[in-house]
């Protein structure tokens, strides 16, 4: 491995909060006790805020529900989703911690190919925690891994690095398909385990699953917001797909490094087809306009922090794709609101670049 | 799979050539029997043209030495290097083939986790005949391959991919490091079988090495030149590097995708470190201002051949890199001859975007 990282990966126990989005009694967390417990959980109850969410003994957690996102940013609260997953980021704003991983309720301790449970956890902490390599592509992958290196024509000025923002994990079983592919392809499996993280290029913008997902909070924190999705919102399942755009483009300005690959969790249940596509519907149309507007941002260099790309990005919403639909002119001015509520809770300012 | 790719992969036997530079008998090649048999070779023996190349008998091939390379090209076989690898880019300029695949004589079929064979030839063809994704990026890889597909949040407008002009593949065992690399890590070898296919995205670029690559000639021929290196050079081991830096910027230009990844070949030996390093030290150097020059290239919208765009780069080179040293006015230079070279041995005329 490149010389950055040669060293066992730290637990970060107090340093890193796990968030989890839920409408049930959190079973799940039994089969992630040995890797889990010893973190902090921030749940974010979904829906009837009256219904009680179980969650198993010995787990240190806080759990917030409607009325608490409601009574603790006030009118502000208008900017977290209601009925959608899309809550989530709600854990990111309220964690005072430098790192967040969050995964889904049906997710699970997937096995790798010598049939060990993998430590999903630990594979993020490793990614964030190496730097990210933007700026060029290293044909054998994440060069700061044992037994990897920068190849032959890897200009040596730019094997430093750069601080990696985001670790985006992936999914054994059921892969992360839209409503038509898994109507067209309702068997499809995801059985293939591909040894490999690797950094997105600069320029370069992909689909991001929040799934199983984790971040450096004190670096990216403010961009992760996940919009207006579910209740009195014309579109859902587009939440981490949003911030995954606006992350990206944020952190190819600011020179961070978003990864992806392992680790897998596995996810054990498909979302209904048919209740997806009325979700989806508006997003299939609207996401061929977002990614060229996405691919065509470019923020100003007086935007130093991650707040000023934020605010400036959410102008360039209402501007640009405001025309498209309404929607958009509502979740530039949320996107705002999130900033705003972020400050407010997280007084210490922003990091500059 | 996404739906472009349901078929068996074909053989392309009378549409494939195999080249390989070698300045020794071929005795590598009955490893590889089963897989290369039923195709034409093209060798370019480099070095002393008196010496005799024992290839294994059963195959099917053509050898050019420098004499041959001399009468052929008369006065602009001043483009083709001698006492260097990069003599192989003779051999895609006489083929008359739509595809080359080209190998070093000291790589070996590698195994696959199941012990099984790697048939590298096979995977390439399979690259090379389905579509990449050079405009946005899949998190499972190669969406066209079996149990694979696009995820959620792939806009459906870039499901159709576009032609795959190159397949870069890999090595087990002996990694393709640079000299410093060698040097301080003598013992490296690379044994993670990552199973995975990626299109390298638009606007990246990366460390092309020529030991097992395939390429679609008909597309991308003209600028899979290998440059000046050897003999009389000041600067080896840089010549896949500038045809990849090259070829990237090209089929960005014109809408083709580069993929990386499998297949493996099992590299069996390291070449000399001291010797490695002398030949690179320069390019050590030099690689700095080249990285940015080939990231800054923007071609004119009226270069709409590969022909027409390489003679571009040629003059661009002229003038960005000029200035650093004498041999990037040489290079230049025999850029533009080895178009026309190509042109000569190839009337038909240019693939138009």
């Amino acid at each position: 491995m490149a010389e950055a990282s040669v060293k066992p990966t730290p637990l970060l126990k107090d340093e890193l909060d796990i968030v989890i989005p839920t409408i049930r009694n959190l079973d799940f967390l039994e089969m992630w006790r040995p890797f889990f417990e010893q973190y902090h959980l921030i749940i974010v109850q979904d829906g009837d805020p009256s219904k009680t969410i179980k969650v198993p003994e010995g787990f240190d957690y806080e759990l917030y529900n409607r009325n608490d996102i409601n009574r603790i940013l006030g009118p502000k609260a208008s900017c977290i989703s209601f009925k959608d997953s899309a809550c989530r980021c709600f854990g990111y704003m309220v964690s005072k911690k430098k790192y967040i991983f969050t995964i889904d309720d049906d997710c699970f301790v997937a096995k790798d190919p010598s049939n060990k449970d993998i430590n999903a956890l630990e594979q993020h902490i490793k990614n964030l925690l190496s730097p990210a390599t933007p700026h060029f592509f290293n044909t054998l992958y994440d060069p700061y891994r044992e037994g990897a290196d920068f190849v032959r024509g890897y200009p040596f000025s730019l094997r430093e690095g750069v601080p990696t923002a985001v670790s985006h994990g992936l999914w054994l079983n059921i892969p992360d398909y839209d409503a038509p592919t898994q109507l067209v392809k309702p068997r499809e499996r995801n059985s293939r385990y591909v040894d490999a993280v690797l950094t997105i290029p600069k320029g370069a913008l992909f689909p991001m699953c929040g799934m199983n997902l984790a971040f450096n909070r004190e670096l990216i924190g403010p961009a992760m917001y996940f919009g207006l999705m579910g209740d009195g919102q014309p579109i859902g399942r587009y939440d981490d797909m949003w911030a995954g755009w606006c992350v990206k483009v944020i952190c190819d300005h600011l020179g961070w490094g978003v990864k992806t690959g392992l680790p897998y969790i596995w996810h054990s249940k498909a979302s209904n087809p048919f209740v997806n596509l009325k979700k989806e519907y508006k997003g299939i149309f609207w996401q061929e306009d977002l990614i060229p507007f996405f691919q065509s941002v470019v923020l100003p260099k007086d935007c130093t922090t991650v707040q000023k790309c934020y605010v400036e990005l959410s102008k360039l919403v209402k501007e640009k794709l405001g025309p498209i639909d309404p929607y958009f002119i509502k979740l530039s001015e949320s996107m705002v609101t999130w900033i705003e509520a972020w400050d407010e809770l997280n007084p210490g300012g922003p990091a500059q670049k």
